[in-house]
Parts: C-alpha cells; structure tokens; sequence
C-alpha cells in the first residue's frame, strides 16, 4: 500500500486503488501530497523550437474528412467466415477509443450476407399480418413523422464469446469485445407506425425481416416495439451507414444484435414466435444439460477495462488511470467496482456523467501502480441490482459450450514489466 | 385553427402549432382523434417485390467505413478566401442532420492557414510564463493523465454572420448557421497541468498558441481554464482530426470558437492579455459608436429551426415534425418556444433529453400546416434566464456593422406551396 499526505489519495483498496474524489476533483487533489502524476518532463529552456508544418500554410478545407494519416491503424478487426461471401465480422478497436461514443466507420459489423448497395428511393417497409390495414412506408414518408434521439449501445449476442474458450485469447480489447458499440440514434418510434397500421387484439409478435440477401429475420414481442423501438435513419448525425442497415434499421434499445434487423423491409404482426432460421440455428444459448434456451434477448449488466489492456503496455511505476466502459440492457449503470488484486478487494470507479439508460457509461479509477504483478478487474452493477458475474460463476450456470450473452468479468494481468495479458482470474 | 376531437391535438399557438405532450407519449396521442399523421401508403398486396440487392451477396465487412453513395451531397459547403492559402470556412449541412452529435467528418472548420500535418510523435505542448517550473508534454505523457468526456458545442463567432446582411440569403440551413457542430469531446483537464507547473499569484491569464503557420493565439482568462477547459485528444471516441487540431487543442465549453486553439502548442501564463492579432484586428464587436468590444468570450443563447428551412419544400397540408436545435454558452436550455405566425403567438416545444450544459438540445414542435402562408420562428431561453433576441433587436443594440456573436432568431417563411424561404422577421 502506498502512503500519502493528501486526504485525497486514500486508497480504497488492494494494489493502490485510489479514492474516486481524485477524478471529481479537478486538478488540486491529484498532484501535490506527496504523490505525483508528473508525466511531464520539466525544461529550462524556452520557447519551444518552431516545427516545420508551421514554415508554410496547410492543407485546404474539405467537404468530408478523414482521420489523421498517423491514425491510420485505427481501424475495425476484419474477420469473414471463409467461403461464405460477405459472411462475418468486424470487431470495433475499444482499446484506441475513448468516450463513450463510437465512430460509424468504426461501429462493428456482422453480416449474414454481406452489405446489400440500396437505393433508398425504392426501399420499402410494409407493415402487414394482423393488422387493420396494410401500410408501406417509403424513407420520405418516414422522414415526415416525429423522431426521438437517444445515445444507445448495441452488442452481439456473441460478443466476448472468445473469452469462453479454454485459453485466454491474447489478442487487443476491441477484438475479445468488440462486437459491441454505441451511437447517437435518431429515428421514428415504432408505436407510431403500429398504431397507424392498427394492431388486432391477440397478436403479440412480429417478425422483422431485412432487405440483405440472407433475408435475415427474427420475431420481436410487440410490447417492446410499443415501448422504446424506434425504426433508426440516422446515426451519429448522419444519414444510416450501409453497414448499418441504410436506410433503415429497427433499433431495440439492450436487446441482442441480431434483433436490431438492418435494411428493414418488411414486419409482420403474429400471434406466436415464427421460429425462423436465425434464432432456431443461430442465437441460442445451449445449457449444461443440452438443452438452449431461445429468444434471450436483453444483453445483461457488463464492463470491460479498455485501458490499460493486452498491448497497451504501463511505462514505469506511477499515477495511472484505468477506465473502460459499462453498460446494461436492462437500464442504466449504478455503480462500477475495480480490482488490482484478481478481485480480492473492489474499489468504487467515478462515473463520466450523463449516465443514460441502455448506453455505455465510461468509468475512471486512479491506481498507483507500484512496479509489481497486478491484476485489474472492473464489475458493473446496473440499476435493476444485478451485478455482472465471474468468468467462473457464468461457466457453472451456463457450461463452457454456451456461445453467447458472455457478460462475465475480464481480468488484465500487469506484469512487473509493465506488459498487459489477458487471464482468467 | 384546427379542430380535432382528440385532447392531445390541443391547439397551443397561432397558425397549427399542437401541443408537445404528442411528442411526449409515444404512438396513440397523434393518431386517431380526427387528425392523422398518414403519411404512409394502404397497401392491399403482399408481399413485397423481391428488390434486385436480395438476390445475391452483398459487399464484405471493412476496416473504416464510408457513407452510403446516395448520401454524398452531404457534405461541409467549402468557402476559401481567395488569395490566402488555407484560410477559410466550411460550414456543416445541418438541414441533411439529425440528432444532436456531428459527425466528425462534417464538423464546421475555420483556419486561418490551412491544416497542418503534424507528426504526434514530434509534438508538444509547452506551459511556461509566470510557473513554478515550466514543462512540456508529449502527446503520449498526456495520456497518461486522467480524463474527463462530455457532449459540448463548437461555435464560431461569425456564426450566422450572413443573417446580418441587408436582404435575407437564400441558401441552406447549413450554410448560414453550419459554423458550429457538437462532438463529445475527451481530453485532460487543464486544471490538473497548471496545477502541475504552478501558476504563480497575481497572473490572470494565459496565451494559448497554436503550431498551425498563422500560430493563431489568443489570450484566455485563466479563470476558464481552471473551471471547465480541457485539452481535447479525442472527439466523437476516436482522436482528433487533423481540421480539428490534431493531436491536442484547446477546448473551452460555451466560448466562441476562435479561442478553442487548435494544434495547441503553448500556453504562457501572464499578468494581462496579450493583445494577439487574433484579438484585435480579428474577433472584436463593433458597436454602433464605432468603439469595439474586445475579448467578448461566451456564445450567448441561441436556436434554429433546422427543418423545415430554406431548400426543404413541404409536400401538402398535414402534420409536421418542426424540430431543430438550441444551445447557450452560459449552460442548459431551459425551455425553447416556437412560432408558425412570425412571432405574434409562441408554443412550447418539446426538448430532447438529456438536456445537456454548453451542448446542443434538439427540440420538436408538433404542427398541423394548413397549407397556407405560416412564417415559423424559434426562441431559446436559457438556465440563466437570458432570452434569445429577435433580429431587430440585436440590430438596435449591436448595430448593423457587426460580424460577430449574432444569436438572433431565424424565420423560415413557409408559402403555400411549400417552399420554405428565409425571411426577416
């Protein structure tokens, strides 16, 4: 443990966990009494030299930028399913983020059949089956009704499934959980759309189907198309992504991935599940005793430590912040505990404000990190009061062969060296 | 007026304007009740015609993603001033937006010569003047530091200059008020840097220099950079852009845009301002005696009504969304009114949560268009109490030769046809 003169630097546990007030404090708690994030180097002379891109103008302006060439590595883990065209994955890169807001060219992606090019001016949605009329909506009839804007995250079903297998995946953050993103989605709630069309008694499903070539579809309760399902035409700002389901999207807010069918062409109201392909063969989650368990839908409280994490590596002993991001489907974030010591002892994280429902919720904790092994851990408690389980526990009720809905708690090893690994602890 | 049968069609103001408990519940307030929002088409066969994208794979996954191909006239408008390499504008198309959050790719730029490339590796930023001890830090030291995220407004002072010019210009919303966007905005908080170096008392305020080849400086109130101010490395959760000070700006909530200096490289602390080129000869109010003022920092309350506006015609009498956004320098917006009949009679509109300080708002009115002439306006107030003023008004105070901080109200006349005009009002 370390000791400190200033009341601020109360360790609150194991392995030089810091109070919290370090980061709701601005400034004067954290340098001074006795411990120091000093990460600047001290100089005596001045002023700095002049650096060659201020001996001549810049570039111009552009009508759409781009990233920095020195970012160019910042990009998406690309991962198809080999002789499947447009089949696969694309994992978002968390460990080079920060905030709690996700590019769209760098949101994750999984396809079933690849990115479909669609002319938005002759995309339709129908809204039909157990209804009192029939309706097709058109992207400009769409853009005529009320919208709602909320910064919400969506997961795959599948995301941080690699942390189920028996050897810990040494691979960077974003690509164990990066199937998993948040973004600013505006669109249309769904009641709207449902009330107009006129849902007869009785029926309580509805299949969504998408415009791709794998008709991709799923069946939806209607009681959460009537709560907070909006159909999403922007994103971040800006008009949907193809990859994205341009020109729209259902968005459920916390519910799997795959739900949230993109290219939305067609919902058909139902009186029972309709079983289809992608959640009978896909999307379900097998038991120890055989058995799987269908339409699991929202995706349960979690956190991940995005820094530091496997790659990122601590230079020297010191003042270090660990953060990552939480998140719930089923509402909104607590409180966020972090362990130096493989969970022996927890100590509380500060929350960034807001803290939304169903979004992520980015978490900082100060640690003086002495020089020696350590092993970081975060778990997230959301305001339902479930708390986010060990990988050990989540095997026990689940059984190694499940394949999805892993919210369990990553551990990051810090070796003395400063290099970060992924274990299981 | 309208009649409808139904009570959340009440009628709130002159000309259609309902009241915003439509937008508050979800689905069954708008329709039904003699008014109906149709803007869908009855359909009776089903299904769908299989479009050609369903019938084979669609393009793979991809590292970093682009917009849709039909979305590519949604872009900055690009204005350079002739002669001078580098130095211009380009405003974001906030009537093809939505949402609140701007995508980074279409943030406003204004540089005084051009973009520079700069090497992060190479960079750094120097606080010296009356410290303790003076110090650099690299881009990487600063990473170290603790952060802090949130969602805050960008304004340049010479935001909607173009409305104070003798006849109102027909050009897009995007194009009069584009010269602000908000982003969530991660970085350190200066306060823990000053702290670090050690200002020395009786010093009120600090040069902050950029490495761009106008080395745009502007002397900031210490005070500010205490309270609120960061130095931003990452926007929207990826890093900086290069048109956005890559890699580390200045970033200070509600100020207006010039003194937020991009591609930060110094900050010197001192006993008074240091009357830069860019504080004087730039970025005065010129007031109707011909005195100026100077050093006129906070972005005072301000909205506009992003849709409809000029460019966007109505398609026929009925039910519209009026929606746009509202922001204020000084904190939160309280509550935003809008007007269908040129200012005689103001509803209350309904606001986005979460109501954010120093950020952008998106608020929503419900209007039925008659499909006759309607002159719509909107009118933010803000936390403190200030009142968004009309043009007229800021004219009489601020006179008609000035450039700057025009927070004055927008009116979009609406034609019985439907084309949407700007109008003064």
């Amino acid at each position: 443990m370390t000791k400190t003169t200033n009341p601020a630097h109360e360790v609150v546990a194991g392995n030089g966990l810091l109070h919290r007030r370090l980061f709701l404090t601005q400034g004067a708690a954290v340098v001074g009494g006795g411990l120091s994030l000093l990460a600047a180097q001290p100089v005596d002379a001045e002023p700095l030299a002049v650096p060659p891109w201020m001996k001549a103008p810049g570039t111009h302006m552009s009508a759409y930028g781009s990233p920095s060439k020195y970012e160019a590595a910042t990009q998406r883990f690309v991962g198809g399913t080999p002789n499947v065209v447009g089949s696969g994955v694309s994992f978002t890169p968390h460990h080079k983020l920060h905030g709690t807001i996700t590019p769209n060219s760098l949101h994750f992606e999984r396809h079933h059949s690849g990115v479909p090019d669609i002319d938005p001016a002759a995309h339709k949605l129908l809204i039909h089956g157990a209804v009192r009329r029939s309706l097709t909506f058109t992207v400009d009839s769409l853009l005529r009704y009320p919208t709602v804007t909320r910064i919400q995250f969506l997961e795959c079903a599948g995301n941080s499934g690699g942390n189920l297998s028996p050897m810990p995946p040494q691979a960077p953050c974003g690509m164990i959980h990066g199937l998993m993103s948040c973004s600013e989605w505006t669109g249309v709630p769904l009641a709207l759309l449902l009330e107009e069309a006129g849902v007869e008694k009785g029926n309580e499903w509805v299949l969504a189907e998408g415009a791709d070539a794998a008709a991709m579809s799923r069946s939806v309760p209607l009681k959460k198309l009537m709560d907070d399902a909006m159909i999403a035409l922007y994103q971040n700002g800006e008009r949907l992504r193809p990859e994205n389901g341009y020109p729209m999207r259902l968005f459920l807010p916390g519910y799997e991935g795959n739900m949230n069918v993109k290219w939305l062409r067609r919902l058909k109201v139902v009186n029972a599940p309709t079983m289809t392909r992608d959640e009978t063969s896909h999307y379900t989650d097998v038991l120890l005793n055989g058995k799987a368990l269908i339409l699991t839908y929202p995706m349960e409280v979690k956190s991940v430590i995005t820094s530091p994490s496997t790659g990122l590596a601590l230079k020297g002993a010191g003042v270090y912040e660990v953060t990552g991001l939480a998140w719930s489907g089923l509402g909104k974030i607590r409180r966020v505990e972090v362990s130096a010591d493989g969970g022996k002892t927890w100590g509380q994280a500060a929350l960034n404000e807001p803290v939304l429902s169903k979004s992520f919720t980015r978490f900082r904790m100060a640690w003086h990190w002495s020089g020696g092994p350590a092993t970081l851990m975060s778990r997230a408690i959301d305001e339902t009061g479930a708390v986010q389980p060990t990988r050990a526990s989540f095997i026990v009720e689940r059984g190694e062969r499940q394949n999805y809905h892993n919210n369990s708690i990553q551990a990051w090893a810090v070796a003395a060296s400063g290099e970060v690994s992924n274990v299981y602890a």
